[in-house]
Parts: structure tokens; sequence; C-alpha cells
């Protein structure tokens, strides 16, 4: 039970570590860790409250979204959120297995006792609204992943939107690797419900799971139907309303991620989010045109490729997962299901710039592929 | 929707905030806080499954259990794994109503369709082992607070558990302020499943819960029975088991966090896990002498006064939930029920230490008390 071990004190900080261009999560810019390294702050009290609405504020117009919620956890937490408050258990969900993400939620929502018909998707393939539309009839909604990870392939969140609607169906969908980096207007595309998190697109630390609502996805929720106690947005919203200018949630928040979040979002908004979305656009074209100058073959077709994360085929299944290119200090990512024999190349943070692009692509070009065992992290 | 805001940026690292003597979160020492600084590195990889595998040791041996999960998410996310992973929907649980967060395991409970006896406690009371015993005959468990922050009583784990075991009746306990300021040995004390997170006697900042099973408590999650996707234990011990080397839980992980966590939970170890709570015992003590000289009353009787909280009352309700005292610097809490009339100090992390009980209780002595709007936070 209380085995022997030996004490491996964790590196110092400041260690060398690689600079991660993995799709998540990400490096802080300076600005933001700086916020994140506060000394810790009560999670109550005023001047917590009015830091908290300034957060779900920003969050609010990144998203087009007139409910947020912060909830301490994953995106997948987030996920599950969504997900139990929008459908009640025994209810009918179309979901495309648009890979390995696209699969947790079906996982997800049979947990909560959902009926799932899930929709085939090729790898290198959006999903076709017309193909949702085939299975909508007598489902109750539809669960999609915004850009999928594994694929690097977005899909098209409002079309998709669009049939659900003139279908009667609600929608929820999976931003946790799209969150500002995509276009997504939760309350203009007709989506009820949206789950992401922090250490992706929005450049910070890992902790924090996102959920934003339209008003007709907060509708739903208003529904009596059983989901967890820490999940139930009804809890969330009566917390908020009763104790707004004190402690605006039921749980205890981690303070310093909140401070990172609003200094992350400030920079987002001040420089215009169009404008921030076209740079993060303008990285990942400069990226898939270094790698396939390299002899790398982008999956997907162009018009259906993410911004934040980039996947190409390197020509053989890697027998590595996560590769360290040594020599320049840089992490990327191996495949995961469906597309095994590839690298990932994230496109986040501090590190999401045309300069460590071509770093990183240099790097690439000089390394044998797939890189041998010796330098893995 | 996108209503109109005023970007606040949050206040610069290293502005002066209030020290905290709050019954948690609270600040960590600076070895701690090092290494929750680092760089975020990947949550994946064979040197990254060490660090969370060396997290797990040390929290085996804190908590004397052989099985322990870290939980992205609050301390209320983790008894409600404990909860949901125990029980199956029906069942009934006898949950002693100890205060605020013996009624939160209520709702808890309630959620997961559990049918709830619940037992009136008093709020200067530890509750009776007997009087759990009368109402064991039809349950299937017992839900119980360790410490309960509203009131600083512990509650006699050890002796509850030994009156379940007699009854066939398992036993989940919320530690969340317990966790390595009291005894608690899961193993031993046949004990099923613990909940707790870092914030508090682990000296480390919010965002992860934890779980620890016995042998017998873990026996019980295996049970198929419904429960979030999240919360359940089965799918977090299958990644373990497949992806031990690489990536050993299925979501993405504060890996800061887990650094600090390594930090706080080795010195504990280093000097000695009965001597580390001997000490929290002596600075609470020490606490206590201070405000009785002051002239506060101290809630319960001294052999069920807590370590890591102290609560005393101040005469009449206070109109204010967190106390700053302005001049020292330094944050206390309010009462909550069912003891509104208290203060409340912390003493974990940093500011564990007799030198700041001094400093707190002196600053007490000369405050206007209770204090003034001028020197809320």
């Amino acid at each position: 039970m209380t085995a022997p071990h030996t004490i491996r004190r964790p590196p110092p900080a400041g260690i060398a570590t690689p600079r991660l261009m993995i799709p998540g999560p990400c490096q802080s810019r300076p600005d933001v860790l700086a916020a994140f390294q506060r000394p810790v702050t009560a999670h109550y009290g005023p001047s917590w409250a009015r830091t908290h609405e300034e957060a779900l504020t920003l969050l609010r117009q990144v998203l087009g979204a007139p409910w947020v919620y912060l909830l301490p956890g994953s995106g997948s937490l987030a996920i599950e959120a969504a997900v139990v408050n929008t459908f009640r258990p025994g209810q009918l969900v179309v979901i495309p297995r648009t890979g390995y993400f696209g699969r947790r939620l079906i996982e997800v929502a049979r947990a909560h006792g959902l009926k799932v018909r899930d929709l085939a998707v090729e790898p290198d393939r959006a999903v076709d609204p017309r193909h949702v539309a085939d299975l909508l009839p007598g489902a109750d909604g539809v669960i999609l992943v915004h850009v999928e990870t594994s694929t690097g392939i977005r899909h098209p969140v409002a079309d998709i939107a669009e049939v659900a609607r003139q279908a009667g169906a609600a929608v929820v969908v999976d931003a946790v690797s799209s969150i500002a980096g995509e276009e997504l207007d939760v309350q203009g595309w007709g989506v009820d419900a949206v789950a992401a998190s922090t250490q992706k697109g929005l450049g910070c630390p890992p902790g924090l799971g996102i959920v934003a609502l339209s008003e007709h996805g907060h509708a739903r929720t208003l529904d009596d139907h059983p989901r967890p106690w820490y999940l139930d947005l009804t809890r969330w919203d009566r917390e908020r309303e009763e104790s707004f200018d004190w402690e605006p949630h039921p749980v205890t928040m981690p303070t310093n991620l909140v401070f990172a979040l609003i200094a992350s979002l400030s920079t987002m908004v001040d420089r215009g989010l169009g404008e921030w979305r076209q740079e993060r656009a303008r990285v990942a074209e400069h990226c898939r045109e270094r790698l396939t100058e390299r002899g790398f073959t982008l999956v997907g077709a162009p018009a259906d490729r993410a911004a934040l994360v980039v996947v190409a085929r390197c020509g053989r299944p890697a027998d590595v997962r996560l590769h360290v290119l040594r020599e320049a200090g840089i992490a990327i990512a191996g495949g995961l299901d469906p597309v095994r024999d590839a690298i990932r190349i994230g496109l986040m943070g501090q590190n999401g710039t045309i300069e460590m692009v071509d770093e990183c692509t240099a790097a690439l070009g000089t390394n044998r592929w797939p890189p041998t065992e010796a330098s893995l992290l």
C-alpha cells in the first residue's frame, strides 16, 4: 500500500523545456504567464467577483454567446456539461465519427444514457451537412467536433446548425481545438451549446473548461432532467444570481488561471477578433506551405483545414507518438487515430508564429524521419 | 449579447495581495510556487508519465490508500467522483448534516439518484458514531465530512467507518479540509473512498481534485453502474493500465499543478507525516489560545477541533463575509452557515505558522470588530 518510493524532485523552474508546438497544451506569452503567476487570491469577495465577470464578458465576445460558464476541469468536462445540460437521458443524437475526439463525443453521450446514431466520416473529409440531415429525422440533436484534432479538419458547424434548426434538433459543438482560431458565433449560428478549454487557442495553461450557450440553448438547460451536481448549469446560474457580487460560482475557482485568461482574451479583443483569426490562418497556411515543400502530404481539402493545428502524413505509421526535434528544442506531436502516419503541429500561444514555423519546419528537414528513440522527450 | 465593456486589466504580478489566512485557498511556499511556475509541458510522454506516477505515490503515503486519482477540477468534483463510483442510483445513504459542506454532500448524493437519511448534528458537536449506527439498518453506506469547514469540527471518521463495517455499509469521506492536516488512513480504517483537493492542506494552488480508494472501495467502483464519463474511475484505471508509460489519464492534466503538488508532498514525507501533522496541531492550538485571550469563543469541544481551520464566535453575526485586516495585510474569513457569527482562520501553506498566527491575532486585537466597510477587500 504505502510502497517505498524514491523521491524524484521536479526539475527546478526555468529548466530547458522543449518549446511546445503540439496541438495543446501550448506555452503562454510572457504577459499571460505573468498574470498566471500572481500569488493565489481568494475565489470570493467583491474584487474577485468583478474579475470573474470580466472573464465572462470577454468570452461572450469571442464566442458570440450570451451565456458563458467557467468550470474548473478539462475540455472533456466542459463537453460533458454541454451534453448533459442540453439532452435528457433516452434522447437520440446524431454524432459524426470524425476521429479520436468524435469517438469521445459518442462515449460521453452514451454515458449520459443517450441513444447515438453515428455517422461515419472519412479522415480527409469534412462532415457533409446533407449526410447529417439524412440522419436527423426522429433525432433530438447533433453533437459535433468543430476542429477534429486528430485530422486537423474543420467541420462546417454553421451549415450543420442550419439543417439541425430545420429539423428541430439541438446542436452541441466541441470547440476545444477551434476556440479563438476559427469563426464561431454561437447565437448567430443557432448553436445551442459549445464546449472549450483554456490551453489551446486561448493561449493559457490547462485547468478550466468553458461552456457557452445561446438563448435557445440556455432555455434547454432549464428543463428539469437529471444530471451530475457539478455539471448542472442551473446550479451555476443560481449561484451567480444569488451571489453575483461575492462568489458567483458554486466551487473553488483556479483564480490564477482566470487572471491569465483575461490577459490573453484582452489582447485578442484589442486587436480585433477578425484580425486575430486571420493572423492564425496565415500562420497555418505558411506552415502548410513549408511542410509541402518538404514532401509531407497534408490531410483534407484546403478549404477544410484548421487554423490552430496542422496535420500532415509522413509516409509511414509513426512508431512514436511525441516527437521532439531535439537539436531545435521543439516538441511536435505524432499521429492519432484515424491518421496514425502523421505529424501534428500546434500553432497556439507563444509559439504560434511565422518565425517558429520556419524554425520548426527547418528542424524537421534536417532530422531523420520518423525520429529515432534517442530523439524522444 | 456582445455587450460593450471596458477592459479592466488584471493587476500586474507582484501587486500587494492580502496574505491569505482563509480556510482555503492558501498561498504556496516559495518552493511550491516555483514548481507551479515552470513553463507548461505536455501532459504525455515518458517523462510526464513518471511525474504523474510520482505524485500518486506520494499521495498514497499521505492518505494510506492503494488507489489514487488526480482529476482536473475542484474538491466538489472529487466528492462527486467518490460518490458516483461507490454507490448505484437508488441506494440509500446516511449523511450527517454537519454544516455547509455536509449539506453539499446531501445535494451531490441526490443528484446521483441516491436516497438520503440525513442526521441532524449540532454545530458544536462531532458526529456521534452511535447515532450513525442507529440509522444504518437498511442503508448501503455513509457519506461524511471529515473536517467541516463551516464549524472547524473534526468528525470521527475511524469510529464511524468501524460501525459502518459492522453494518456492511460503505463509507465515503470528504477530506477536502482535512488532507495532510489530520490523520487519515483510508485502507487501515476501512474507508472506501476519500475526496480532497490541492489548495488547502496540501499547500498548492486550486485546480485538482483527488480521489483515494481502499482495495474494498476500488472493488465497488468495478460494479457496472451508470455514472458520468469524466468521473468514471474505471475509465481512469483503463487509461492508466493501457498507457502507463505515456499518458496515464484520459484528459488534459494541469501539469504545473502536479509539479507543485510533488514539491509540497515531498516536504511532508521528508519531514515525516506524523511530525508534519503534529506541527499543524501545535499551530492551531496556539491560534486558539490567542483568540481565547482576545475574548473570542471557540466552536466545539477541544478534542474535536480541526488542525487547518479555527472557527471562533465573535459575539454577533458578522455583517461581512470576508474580513481583511487591512493594516496587517492579512485576509481571514467570516462565518458560514450554521455558524454565521464567527471568524474563520485558515492555517495552511505559506502562512500556517506560529509567527503568522501572532501577527494575525495581534491585528485582530487592534481592529474594531466586526470591521467597517472601509476595511473590506
